[in-house]
Formats: structure tokens, sequence, C-alpha cells
């Protein structure tokens, strides 16, 4: 190392104004550098205690072990970023730091297995000192319990890493935004006035008519950036994102053959990893400036705060764009529905002002029309009239009216609106967060992927061995043993290679894939299967039931037959919903690791996917039943249809299938929206809470009081680890389902879910301000692909929608009557027309009522178009279901054409682009280049300045030396290589920053030192 | 002028060895410089011959004006170029060159508004003059004809341009494609040889295996790029387009405010402007090496190539991407015809050969079951007896059978694959053609929009003036020739304005445009109107010439009454097609013209989409008409439906409405393209062409005849202007709707527009090599609107097959009868079964057969679903009807919505970048990479060696001096510059190349005459 470490220091220290380091356990202990990321280690309890409580009071209570930063190691450093550095460079380095530590650590603390993970933990913490990160760690008495390991990452190695991650900066160049003027200007202040109370007091919220240009970072353009202090211009999520990064791709050679950080966790080597929160969330005090964390607590992660809009761009600065995005789009969402609830309510509350004049539920309610309809179950039920199910008749009519159908139409617009505005809402986000132009970087596959393509590669080799020893026929146990080293050779080289050099052709092909594609059909089959065996039971459940309450002899049980059998039904439902939900929730995870797909976003993609799947059949299921297959295979009087031989099929209430459904609708989605909320995102985390705490009592207990208090470390550690966002997006989608599918049978679905998500969003925002480990910063352009789902779901929705009013509401049937066969054009007769006649006299022996009571009944109806007994074809179809039939297929052709075309009018009409972005980003583009223009000419002022005049004198008195001069151009000459300038345009800016990078981390030329030095000296100007 | 134009011409006459000018009149005189663009004029009659004639003949036959290069006015050229100059500066510039001319040609020999003609060109040809370019013109006796202005690009004015232009050009580099290996291999080579015969004789066509790497062009990089000659490294067609540049931007401030050549020849300033042919396509003797034009003469305009591939890259580097993108869709079209001209005759096939077992037509045949059918017309028909009707019974299960359906799921999913073929070829196109990364320019506005914007800006300023008279009640005359002063520099600005400098904020509003957009709409309402009314009136042709013939008393007419009126009408329907079809060609342009666009891009979509509306109804409303409305509105015997009260509406033929459809629509399309193809695209050029012929005829015998042969530019202005593609477009996409909307009625469709896209590709092919002059080779990277429309049109398709199928065929009648009403589960019977009974006592008054030869019969039928006469109520619609109803739409639901998911997955199947392609995008960006590092470290090595020795020393001995490595730094410090690297991903590779640009034709300081030199010595090393 040719640098002494405390030179290289230097710059660390004289910057290190450390405003930030004033709460305790933020900071390593010198106070000065932050704490980026944590790692943490479990003690095993049968840990020989001795030995490291004897070593460890004879040490400092905190020791650092810091290897400095090695500048001109840099390009080595980066090389093996990029690539792992050969296996032969890489022992000698880790032989080294292995010395080194030594002397700090005891290694021969713990148990076999346990020593082993230690040998892991001191070389994957020497790799990652060698990668230019600072390390500190607790060296205090702890026969077991939790260790931790601090990690902060130096200025030289955030500026490495924001250069290789293209990390997009603030220039010094700032803009006004455009200013409307005239009407424009009065309307947007008014606009803005009325929205004050609405807004959350988040400092520098104002400041929105400037806009810094940003840029990719680049160490050679340190003099462009706005860079007022190096602990400061990279905030601390962009930190524990540069720390991770380095986590992720460090490569274990030596102890075990793993890359990063993940797979040591899956190891169990480590328990944990996480960045630090910005200190604690509750303010103490009255301190001059509140921190992130608190002002997010404070203005945004509280339920007194619903009402106002999110602070969208702090919580992206805290949680990163993936999470940001998460939030603006629940934010968009909930936004939406509060116009799609008003016309919700607007709709029902046609339906509860039209009630009382409409005819069909009125004519049911008279009882003087006494129709006498025929008994609901064989032998013990008696026949029954009409007006008795007023009640239902009554309430069907304020779900199943002429303005539902309006309002299916009018969400299914909603639903196309709502992704249009938020493709908008993203690029404007992804505008003002700098993502474009960003690029999925080209992933590290997965740790079991790997693991699994080494397996295949080893009995590849076996097989080639065998095959060559069956040949040769020469002594096996020689070769065996060459071979294993060999392919331990061969281990290193392929981690080595699977941590990005490009020649690792081989890939895993379907055939290694294809028994976990068998596994992953089968039980996708089977879980379907299971799906539909649950609602079909509660069918059988509610057959049974019904038909046995009927039997009882009491007439109080008799009279609430349908609403306990419907109650108990759906609760049941409900039950089986949400458990299979969590089920599901596993399965999916385990089919998919069992896909071995290849990278992070393969298996994200795969696993949400086949969540959505499961968990959308498991919602639904039960729903489309009761929508479109209940009621219509029962029957008719006579010939019913029995299931087990005794038990007639079920069928819908009186008054029409449709307030069924939505009984069952407005249950699932309320039932599952609050029992989810409650128990699973409040209950069962507070549980596990209160489990950790117990436990650690129970250690801490064990051990001696520590008089010191918790670190930020080890309250961090105390919180829940960060799961994804999966989870929380697949709630809010299988409650789009319920506002965008059903909608038409249940006109407050918006206003549930509206209600429901002005509480999901504070609940979530508690959950990450509060409750979570702090995740990692992750750079996301979009929301991926729950897009698709979104816009697959409104697609489908327009022709759920087209049939649930056409086949399960009455709105066709009624258009039917009151144009084709009302001989008065009015409704009036409706009901009458709707039941089909039933001689009793032809019911099957053993199925007419018993206990008649009105023996003078010859016949009675039911609902259902069949022709009369007296006709020829007696109780054969009539002509009016065929009719209403082609009236209700031809509805839904008119419905989904009319609907489709509209939504493609509005997706038309609507610029995925807003107007303003594209202005501005032009402006952005003509500022860039005028400011680097400027530089170019500022370089081409120096150089001639420097040969114009007598060269022979001016290099020897001038005080620009040729070692100043050569950083300069130095600067200028890697403006990013134009080379991709030509190469393409999705691929452009990538390239280039990769171009750059590249030309950074490969090039041995630049004097890059004094370079640094150079540059540094710059900005300390 | 600083330097003289001798010295700048230098390289040019040291470089030009001109083996291209072997051929007379494609070079100036001095035969070496390329003639790379005509402008020609045209002498009015009543010129003033004799001063001219004693001018001339004191003068060379060809004088020669060139105004050299002058490089070190590449700054201000440039300056111009993007925006036009100061008018003061430019006037002086004018000025001078004014007076240069003013000696060579005489301004005093036409007529007052020639003579202001005569101004205008000599102002344009001096800035045309001064941007570069050199001129040569006729200065023979010419009392009037054409005068041919030359246009030649010197080698720095290519240079410029192709920099401004971003034109990628190919480097030195060059890499291998991937060669398969293996099985892949041996497919791939067995696959090239058989189809060897169908590849058409291109030099350079085999050398695909490697490919040279391709660049923006940039001047500071010539070393880098495989520059053998500096004639020949652009190609004529990229000569043209540089030239066409510059004469559309250059500006016309002195004498008329305009822009561009485009203008001028609307104003009739110019005649024509072309860029030239590749000399003669007929080859004459046995040259060594045959020309572009010759060989794609050859090889590909000519009608005994159908068979072959088309060379479509030669199309691309001589008529430009945006031709060569439409032969290679068009070739794309075709090729993917072939399947479905397959399958559509296997799906004739089918109806051929099951035609004597099916049961209905057999039963319609068999005379046995005589059904005796009411009456055809009132009174003068007889009854008659359905055996009649055998033939077209017959003839309609050619095309009316369940393989029809079949075949339109096909066709619906060949649409959506087409189209994702398409894309998929359009990628590997735009990525070996370089297209990717262009974008579209920002356009400058049309002639129209210009003049119509500075009309309202004079408005405005009168209206202020008007104002601020009233106010200061000050006298009108004196201010008002300031202010006429002050507007015309207010144009002149304006018109430099809008040249390109961003400045240009007004802009035509809604307002100013609403009258253009009433008119567009009304037309548009009218034109409609005049389809629905031909249509109407063949309707009412129809109905009242079959009635007369039905009257007349010869049987021979009677009984041919359906053939004559259904050929006469469909004939008529044709000529009124073919005749509002260019009318309404010429109506969209029109309208289009009053929408006022800005810009070119607008103009042509608005047009498209208007042309496409106007030309799309009209081909349709006739089919439409018969697939949809025909004979549904014809009432039921005893109560027609009459038109006009005598006549009553047409009925379908007996055996069914497919076979009319069939007819109406096989009629339609093989007659639309024969004429069109015939009489269109080769009767109409040939008689414009002899029309011109003769014309010419007619001057040239005025004036002496003329030993010398006629040059290139004579010979190509002789050939028809280049119009656009739209016509082209337009053709096929009316085709496509033929093939795709009804194809289910009409399964030989594919194959009669695969023979004639046959056809249609020579004869396109023919019609731009040798009939018209040479289009200016445009850039584009997609087809643009038509891809939405032919995307529109493919999915309209699915709705319209469906209901093809289920309403217009009797494919669902039949699928019913089979399953719902037949006893024997057969088709036996069907044909009763679709017949009602009428009683004949019920005829009206009147109506009934007059001439009764069969008195005995009481009762007839009629092909309907009613019930029957002895029914409680009789004629009313019967069950049977209502059931097939809602079969029919239960299937259009059925088959929209499958072949709507179908479509998905196919789309989502196919992915829209061909892997290959993705890997060698890659593998090029790497290469550019690299090769450009290389250059940095070179300059890097450069500069070390220069200054790690003993700089005092070194300096002043070197032979390096300053004056050689500062052009070396500039040339490195170009590299585009970084600062849009980070603007964003979609502008990133424009923005950069617009930067380098931008920085070449703004920075003042890199000594630019020096570092040319210092780079054409490089290249020539």
């Amino acid at each position: 190392m040719p640098n002494s470490p405390a030179e290289d220091k230097i710059p660390v220290v004289g910057s290190a104004s450390s405003p930030q380091c004033s709460e305790e356990g933020l900071c390593f202990s010198d106070g000065r550098r932050k704490v980026d990321y944590v790692l943490v280690f479990h003690h095993r309890r049968h840990g020989s205690v001795r030995s490291f409580a004897s070593n460890s009071v004879s040490h400092d209570r905190i020791s650092i072990v810091s290897n400095g930063n090695f500048p001109s190691a840099a390009g080595s450093d980066a090389a093996a970023g990029r690539g792992g550095s050969s296996p032969g460079r890489e022992a000698a380095s880790v032989g080294e730091v292995f010395v080194e530590l030594g002397g700090a650590g005891g290694n021969d603390l713990t148990e076999p297995a346990d020593h082993e993970m230690d040998l892991i933990r001191q070389e994957f913490e020497a790799s990652l000192q060698e990668a230019g990160l600072e390390i500190e760690r607790d060296k205090e008495l702890k026969t077991q319990g939790h260790s931790f390991t601090r990690v902060h990452a130096p200025w030289p190695v955030l500026c490495r890493e924001a250069e290789f991650l293209r990390i997009k900066v603030p220039t010094k160049t700032s803009y006004d935004l455009k200013e409307e003027s005239g009407f424009g200007s009065t309307m947007s202040t008014v606009w803005r006035k009325m929205n004050q109370p609405f807004q959350p007091k988040v400092p520098h919220q104002d400041h929105e008519c400037t806009k810094f240009l940003t840029h990719c970072f680049s160490r050679d353009k340190l003099h462009l950036y706005n860079i007022t202090s190096k602990d400061t211009f990279f905030d601390n999520a962009t930190r524990g994102r540069i720390v991770y990064e380095i986590l992720r791709r460090t490569v274990c050679v030596r102890t075990c053959q793993t890359i990063g950080i993940s797979t040591l966790i899956a190891k169990g080597v480590y328990d944990a990893a996480f960045p630090l929160h910005d200190g604690d969330y509750k303010v103490i005090g009255q301190p001059e400036e509140r921190s992130d964390r608190q002002v997010l607590h404070d203005e945004w992660a509280k339920y007194s705060a619903f009402y106002k809009y999110q602070p969208i761009d702090l919580v992206r600065k805290y949680f990163g764009e993936k999470i940001g995005l998460y939030f603006a789009w629940l934010g968009v969402y909930t936004q939406l529905l509060i116009p799609a609830s008003i016309v919700g309510i607007i709709v029902f509350g046609y339906g509860v002002a039209t009630v009382d004049t409409n005819i069909p539920s009125l004519e049911m309610c008279d009882e003087r029309l006494n129709f006498t309809m025929c008994p609901l179950c064989d032998g013990a039920c008696d026949f029954w009239h009409l007006s008795t199910a007023c009640g239902t008749a009554r309430a069907s009519h304020l779900f199943d009216n002429p303005a539902t159908v309006f309002f299916a139409i009018f969400m299914s617009l909603w639903a196309v609106l709502f992704l249009e505005h938020w493709k908008r809402r993203q690029i404007s986000l992804s505008f003002s967060w700098d993502l474009t132009g960003i690029e999925d970087d080209e992933e590290h596959p997965r740790p079991r992927y790997e693991t699994i393509l080494l397996q295949k590669k080893q009995r590849k080799e076996n097989k080639v061995k065998k095959k060559n020893k069956k040949k040769k026929n020469e002594p096996e146990k020689q070769e065996d043993g060459a071979v294993t080293g060999k392919d331990r050779w061969r281990q290193k080289l392929l981690s080595a290679m699977a941590a990005g050099i490009p020649a690792a052709i081989e890939k895993l092909t379907w055939k290694d894939r294809l028994p976990g594609y068998f596994i992953n059909i089968s039980s996708i089959i089977f879980m379907f299967a299971l799906t539909f065996s649950a609602v079909f039971g509660v069918i059988i459940y509610r057959i049974t039931v019904s038909a046995l309450m009927a039997m009882s002899p009491d007439p109080e049980t008799k009279s609430n037959v349908r609403v306990t059998v419907t109650a108990t039904a759906v609760i049941i439902n409900l039950v089986v919903i949400l458990i299979l939900d969590e089920i599901y929730g596993a399965v999916a995870l385990w089919l998919t690791e069992l896909e071995i797909p290849k990278t992070e976003t393969h298996f994200e993609e795969h696993l949400i996917l086949k969540a959505f799947l499961l968990k959308f059949m498991n919602a639904y299921a039960p729903i489309f039943y009761v929508a479109f297959f209940k009621g219509r295979f029962a029957g008719r009087p006579g010939n019913y249809v029995y299931v087990f031989n005794d038990y007639r099929m079920e069928e819908c209430a009186p008054g029409g299938c449709l307030i069924e459904l939505c009984i069952q609708l407005s249950i699932i989605m309320l039932g599952k929206q609050l029992i989810q909320n409650n128990i699973f995102e409040i209950g069962i985390p507070k549980l596990k809470k209160l489990v950790r705490a117990i436990k650690d009592k129970g250690s801490a207990e064990k051990k001696m009081e520590d008089e010191r208090p918790p670190q930020q470390w080890n309250l961090d550690y105390a919180l829940a680890p960060f799961e994804g966002l999966t989870p929380e997006y697949m709630e809010m989608i299988i409650q789009f389902g319920f506002v965008s599918l059903f909608v038409a049978s249940f006109p407050l679905a918006p206003l549930f879910a509206l209600l429901n998500n002005v509480i999901e969003i504070r609940l979530d925002a508690k959950k990450f301000v509060t409750e979570l480990r702090r995740p990692v910063a992750v750079r996301a352009k979009d929301i991926g692909i729950w897009y698709n789902i979104l816009s697959g779901m409104g697609k489908f929705s327009v022709i759920i929608n087209a049939f649930v009013i056409s086949f399960t509401s009455d709105f066709i049937p009624r258009l039917v009557y009151q144009y084709m066969f009302s001989e008065t054009g009015t409704m009036h007769g409706f009901i009458d027309h709707t039941l089909s006649y039933f001689n009793v006299s032809n019911f099957k022996h053993g199925t007419a009522p018993q206990n008649i009571e009105q023996a003078d009944i010859t016949v009675c109806r039911y609902k259902d178009y069949r022709e009369p007994p007296w006709s020829p074809d007696a109780y054969t179809i009539s002509k009016q279901y065929w009719c209403v039939l082609a009236a209700r297929l031809a509805f839904v052709i008119l419905f989904q054409n009319l609907v489709m075309f509209l939504s493609l009018v509005v997706a038309w009409g609507i610029p995925d682009v807003p107007k303003t972005i594209v202005e501005q980003f032009k402006r952005e583009k003509k500022l860039l280049v005028d400011v680097f223009l400027r530089e170019e000419k500022e370089k081409f002022q120096l150089i001639q300045s420097l040969f114009s005049k007598d060269a022979t004198h001016q290099l020897s008195t001038n005080p620009l030396s040729p070692g100043q001069v050569l950083p300069l151009l130095g600067r200028y000459s890697t403006l990013p290589p134009g080379p991709t300038q030509g190469s393409g345009d999705g691929g452009g800016p990538r390239a280039r920053c990769r171009a750059a990078s590249f030309s950074q981390f490969t090039r041995s030329i630049p004097p890059s030192p004094k370079n640094e030095n150079e540059n540094s000296r710059h900005t300390a100007v």
C-alpha cells in the first residue's frame, strides 16, 4: 500500500464538520464518521464465554479497524467491484488483512460451525475494507446476543461508487421553472392558497420554482456540482444504497464461494444488514431542525394528517424511488377514488330516492297482487306470498337501477383515466426525480441460481471425468483429489465470473427447470382446485343448512333461514379466503424459488404473477359464483336439480341475484380490508415485536445490565425487517379489483376503498417510519409489472361489468318488458311477466308441500320464463326467455365495444407526457449543453493561454505546471467518450455512463491520485 | 473573404479522381464535380429575346459561378444555416454577390413579373453559394424553354452538413457478425442454398457476415472513418439529401420573405428541383460495373424478377430510408400473404369438396321437397320453386361453410402476426440501416403556416397601431411609412426566426384555425353524405330496375333479373368508388391545407387520416350495406316495406346474403386493383408523359435544333415528379382492409391480394426507377401513422368478421338447428325449418301474383322465422328467431373475446426486438466504446510523451509543435460534450449529436482551418 492511511484520510477528516452526528448512535465512536450500514450477527448461546470475556476486557470498548482509503488502488478496487479480482491477488491481500484482523479479534472463540461463520465474516469484512469501506465493531463483553458491525463509506468510496452507479446529483446551475402569467398565474395562486391547508409542512417545499440541473456524478467534474459539504452531499439514503451495492457484490472466495450480503444472511452468517434510520422519530425538546425521519413522522405518518398531500419528495429522499413511487401511486389512486366515490354515492342516492316510485318493487310489495309462489324446498316448505320478500326487493332496487349502468360505464372509463393519469404522474416524477435515462442494471444472478448452476457444472464435470476414467482405466484415487482441487478452483472462478465478467455464458436451460415448472403447474392446478372446492364446500354448507333449517319445526328458525345461512356462509367464505390468502402467499414464494429465476427482477415478476393469480382466484371465486352461476342451475318446480340426490340447488333471493352479489362483495371487501389491516398489518407486527422483545429481554436479563443507552443500531435492529412492497401492492390491486370488476353491483365500493386507503396510506407510512428497519433506497423508474396487471384488470372489468349488468341485474329484462311486452309501455305488470305458472298437480311424488295450509291452490308461480302448464309444450323455455337472452347478449356487445372505444378515445386524448414536462425537458437539455460548452471553452482558453505565450519560458515559470494541466485535460477528456453517441437511443445514456465509468475503472494512464487532489482543491476554493 | 477561393479549392481538385463522371451529364462541365441537384425554371414565352441573344453569344456556352469554399466562414455559414444570419450582414454579402452576378447574367431581360422572379432566383442562388454550394448554369441561347441550374456540394460543405444532420457513416472498424455453429449453421447454409435462386444479384450482397461500425459523422474524427475517396464517401443519395437540406433552409430576405426551395417552387420562381439519377437505367454495352440505378432496374424493377427477394438495402441506398421502408413493408406484407393465400385456398377447397355432401344445399336442390316460395315482386311475379335457386345455394356453400369460421379466426391472428413481424423487421432494418437513435428533427414550419402567421402578426400590429393613433390623435401619413418599414424589418426577422431560432414563440392558436376546422368538419360530413347517397342511389337503381325487368313480358329478361341487376349495380358501384376516390384524394389535400398544420409531418398525418377516412368509407360503404343491411328491412309477405310507395325493398338471394357479399367484395376488390393499377398507375403517367412530350416537342420545334445529346438533367426533368408515398400506402391499406375486414365472406381475398402485390411491387419499382425523378433520400425510422391505421384495422376486423359470420352467414342458424331443433341431430330438414308459411289469402290487395299458373296454391313459403298463419299470433316473430338471434350474439361475444385474447397472447409471445439484434446492439456498443477509449489512450500517451521529457527543451526542439498538438486536443475534446449524458434517455443521442454540431457551429476558439488541414493530412497518410 503505497500511501499511508493517515495521509489519505486527511480530506475526510478535514471536511468532516459532522453536524448530523449530534445524536447518539448515528456515528462511529469518533463522532465524525456516519454509520451508513449495520451488519448484525448473533452469538450462539454455547459460545465459550471465558476466553472472549478475558480477551475483550483488555481491549478498548470499541476498536476501530480502519483501512483508510487507498487511492492508488482505486483502479484495482474498481476492478474488484466490477468483476472480482483474480483469485491469486485476492488471496494475497486477504491474507494481509487477515493478519491484521487476527490481532484485533479472536477467531477461536466459537464452536466449529460458529467458528467457520466467524471466518467467513472475517473474510467478508476484510474484503469490504479492501473495497474502501471503514468498519467499526463492538468489542464489549458479549457472551451471546447481537454483535453489530458498523460500516462507513468515506468520500472517495462514495465518489467512486456514485460514478459507477451513475447517480445523478445537482450541479451548481439552477434555473427557474416557468412561471405562468396572466390569468393562469392568478388561478394557480388561488389554487395554491386553497391547497395550503392540505400541504404538509415540509422544509424546502416552497422552493419549487427553481430547479437545480442534475447530472450523472463523475469524479472528473467535481467542480460542477453543488458540493457544500462532503458529508452531506450524498444524503443518507444514497449512502446506504452505495454501501449496499458494495455489500451486494463483495465476494467471499476463500471461506465460502458466495457473493454478497444476501447470501451470507441466507446462510446465517449474518442475522441482518440494514442502513440506519436518521435518529429517533420522536421529536424531543425543540431542535432547530427536525431530521427527515421526524418530519416524515410528524407530517406524514400519522392519522391526523389524513387529509394532507403526501410529502412525496421527502419520502423518496428518505426511502428511495421505489417506495416513493409506491406511495405516489397509492396517493394518485386514493385521490382518484374521491370522484368515483362521489359518483357512487350519487348513484346509490338515486336508488334510495327512487325506491318508492319504482314500479317493480312496488308491485312486489303490493299484497293485493298476491302471487302465490312455489315452495322453496321440497316437502317441508309451504307455498308463500311474494309480498313477504318485499324487503329484499326494495333493497335490490338500491343497487339495481338504471343509474348502475351509467356507473359501470363511468367506472370503466375511470379505470382508464386512472391509468393514464398515473402514467403522466409517473413521468412527471421520473423527471423531477431524475429517473429519466436510468436503465435496468444488468443484475447479478440470484444466489440460488448460482448454486444450481455450480451443481450443474459439477455434474457435467463428473460425467466427463467418469467417461475419461472408463476410457483410460486409470486408478481413481489420485485423480479424485486433483479434480476436487480443480473443482474448487472452478468454483472460485465461477463465482468471480458471476460477479459481472461477461464470460459467464453457461446458463440454466429449460431442462434444468423442468421439474420446477412441473411442480409449479401441478401446484397451481391443485391450488385452483382447492379454491374451487372451498367455494363448493360453502355452497354445500348453504344448501344443507338451509334444507335442515327449513325442516326445523321452529317457525322462528324457518323465517330466518335465508339471512342466517347467507350471513354465516359469507363469513365462512371470508375466513377461508383470509386463510388461503396467507397460504397462497407462501406457496407462491416456494414455487417461484423452484423455478430458479436468474435475477431478482425475474424472481419478483414471477412471484407477483403467481401470487396475483392465486390470490385473485381466491378472492373472486365465490363472487364469480354468485354473480354468474348461482340460481342458474336450480331447475324448475317439478324438475329441480339435486345435489347428492337429496338437496335442491340453491336459488337466488326473490329480489334477484344482484342483491346477493352485493352482500357477498361488500362483506368480503370490507371484511378483508378490516381484518387484513387490523390483524395482519397492525396486530401481527405488534405481536412479533412483543415476541422479539420478550426474547431479547430473556437474553438481556442473563447478561449484565448495560448502562449505555441503546444505540440507534440497537433500536433499529429491534424493528421488523423490510420485506418488500409486494404485499402492499397486492392488497391494493385486489382492492382495485373490487372497485372495478363488480362495481356495477355495488356502487359504494369506491367509497369503502377510499375510506380504507386514507387509513392505509397513514398505516403504511407509520409502518415504514416507525416499525420497519430502514430499507435500502432502491431506484425504480416505474411500478413495473403492477401497471400491466392494473391495465389488464381494467380491460377485464369491462366485460365483467357488461355481464353483471346484463345477466345478474334485472336491467335488461325490465327494458325488454317495457319496450316489447308491456301493453301500456310502462313497467306495470313486470313482476307478473317474470313469473311462470306451475300446476301443483305436476309436483313429483314427495316434493309437494306436506302441510298445506291453503288447500285450494292449484297453480303456483316461480321466477323463470317458461311456457305455462296449459301450453302445448308446457314448461319449456318460452319465447320471452330467448328474447331477453338476445337483448342481454346484445347489451354485452354494445357495452363492451362502446366502453372499449371510449377508453381508446380517452387514452388517445390524454398525452402520456405532460406538455410542461416536455418543455422543461428541452430546456434542461439545452442548459446542460450550455454548461458543458462553457466548460469546454474555458479549457481551450486555458490551453491557449498556456501555449500562446512563449512556450519555452512559459512552462518553466508559469505556476501552471504540467502536472496541473494534465488533470485538467483529463477532466475534459473523460467527458463521456462520444462513441456511444451513435450507437442507439434506448441504450444511449446508460452506455454513455457506462463508458465513462468504464474508462474510469480500466484506464491506467491518468494519474488519478493527483487528479483527485486537484479536484478536491478546486472544490475547496 | 480572407482566403482566396483558389487556395481553398485545392483539396477538392486534388482528391477529385472522378470515376463516376464517366457518363455524360452527371457532372459539371469540368468533368469532375458531380451534379448533386438540379433547379429548373421556365422562361416565359414573352421574354425579350433580342437583348438576351446578343448577350449570351459573347459569353461561353457555360459559365461557372463558383464561390469556392470559405473555410474561415464556416462558422458563420453554419449560423446562417441554423437560424439565418442577421439581416444587415446578409444584405451586405448579398450585395457583393449581386455585383458579381450582374456581370454574368443580365437582369433586365424579362417582363416585370419575370423580372422579379429572376431577382429572387439570383438572390436565392447567391445565398446558396454563400452557403458553400457551387453552381453551374446553362448560358446558351434560350428564348424560352427550361433553364437548368446545377448544384454541386463540395467536400467541406458535405462534411459540415453531414455533421449537422448527424449522418451516420462507417468507421474503419468492422466486426464479424456472429456465425452460428453446429446444427444451426448447417441449417442456415442449406437455407441459404435453397434461397439462392430467389436472391437478387446485387454486388456486395454476400459480404453480410462483417459489418462496419457506424458513427455520426464529425469533422473532428475524420481519421476514424473509412474514407477511400472524398467523392464517393457520401453516396449520391446522401449528397442529394445534404443539398436539399441547404436548399430547404436557405432564406430569401431581400426579394421575398420566404425560406426554402419548396416555397419558391410553390411561388413559381422555380419549376422543379430534384437530385439527379445515377445515369441511364439501361445497360449499354458491357460496362465493368453497373450503376446502382442499372442494378435496381435489372434485378428489381422488372416483372420477370417477381419471384425474387427485393434488394432492399440497395433500394434504401438509392432512394433513402423512407422509400426503402415502404418497399420493405410491402415485401413483408406480400410474403405473409403467401400462407394466408394457401390457407384461403384450402378453405375454399374444403367448400368445393363438401358441396355435394352438404345437406342444406342438397335439400335446396332437391326438387322432391318442392317448396313453393312467395313471389319476389308484387303482382308481376309468380310463385316459384326453391329448387330453381339451386345454383346460388351450391355457390353459397363454397364460401359459407364451417371452415370459414376457422379462416376468420386465422386471419385475425394473421393480422396480429403480420404487425408483430413487421415490428421486428422494422427494428432489424433500423439497426442495419443505422436508424436507431435518430429522432424527428425539429422541423421548419410549412410555407403556408408562415404566411398565415405573418398575416396574423400584421393584423395585430395594425390593431395596436390604430389604437395608438386613436389615443395620440397624431397625423397618420408620416407614421404609416415608418410602420411599413418597420413591418418589413419585422417580416425579415420573422422569417429568419422561423428558420430555427427558438425565440419564435408566436404561433397560430385554435382561433386562427377555427374556420379551417369548420370547413373541414362540414366538408367531411358532406362527403360522407355523398358516399351514402351514392350507395343509396345504387340501391334505388337495383330496386327499380329489377321491378321494371320483372314486369317485362319477356321471360328471358325475367329469368336474368338477379344476375343482370347485381352485375350492373356492382359495376356502377365500382365506377362511383373509383371516381369518388380520386375526388376525395384532392378534397383531403385541400381540407388539410385549410387546417394550416405547422409542420410537414403534421400535414402528412392529417392528410393521411382524412384521406383514409374518406376513402375507407367510400370503398366499404356498399360492402357494409350488403353485409349487414341488405334484406333485413324487406318486411314479410303481406307486409312488405316499400320505398317511394311503389318499390319493395330488396331481399338477399335465396342462397343467403353471404354470396352477394362475396360477389360485391370480389368485384370491387379486383376491379379496384386492376383498374387502379392499369389506368391510374400505368395509363395516366404514360398519358402525362405523352402530353409533356408533345408540349416539349412543340417548344423544341420552335427553337433551333440542338446537336448536343440530352443531358441527364434534361432526361430527368422529362420524368414525372415524385409525389410522396401516401397514394402507394393508401392503396395497400385499403387492400389490407379487403383482406382482413370481410375475409370471412371471401377466403380467396388473400390470394388475389397476393397476385396483385407481386405485380404491384415491380410496378412501383419500375415507376421509381424509370418513370419518376429521383426523390430526395428522406430518413424515417418507421412507417409512421400507417402502422396505427393497420393496427386499428386489425382490431376492427375482429368485430366485423364476428358479425359477418354470425349475421351474414348461415353458420349459426345451422348450428342452432342441428343442436336444438333437429329431431335427428342432423341437418336434414334445415331448409324447411328456415322457411315460414304464408297464407296466400293474406296478400294485400294488388300484391298477389296476377297470372297464377298454379291456382291450387294456398300457402307459400318465405325465408324468415315467423309464426305460421294458423298460430294464435300469426306472422309474429317466432321463438326460433329469438333463439337464433341469441346464438348469433353469443357467437359474436365469444369470437371477439377469444380472438382478442389470442391476439394478446400472440403479441405478447413475440418479442418486439429480435434476440440477435439485441446481442449485436450490445456488441456494437461495446466495440464503439473500445474504439474511442483507444483513441483517448493514444491522446494521453501523446501528451505524456510531450510533457514527460524536459519541457523546456522539448517544446523548442520536438517536431510536435504546439500548433500540431492543439488540433489533436481539439479533436478529442469535441468528443460529444458529456453534458447531455445525464439529461435523459429519449433525447440522449440526438442531444449529443446536436451538442456536437452546436459546438461546431458556435464556438469561435478552435482554429478550425488548421484543424481541417491536420485532419486531411492524417487521413491522407
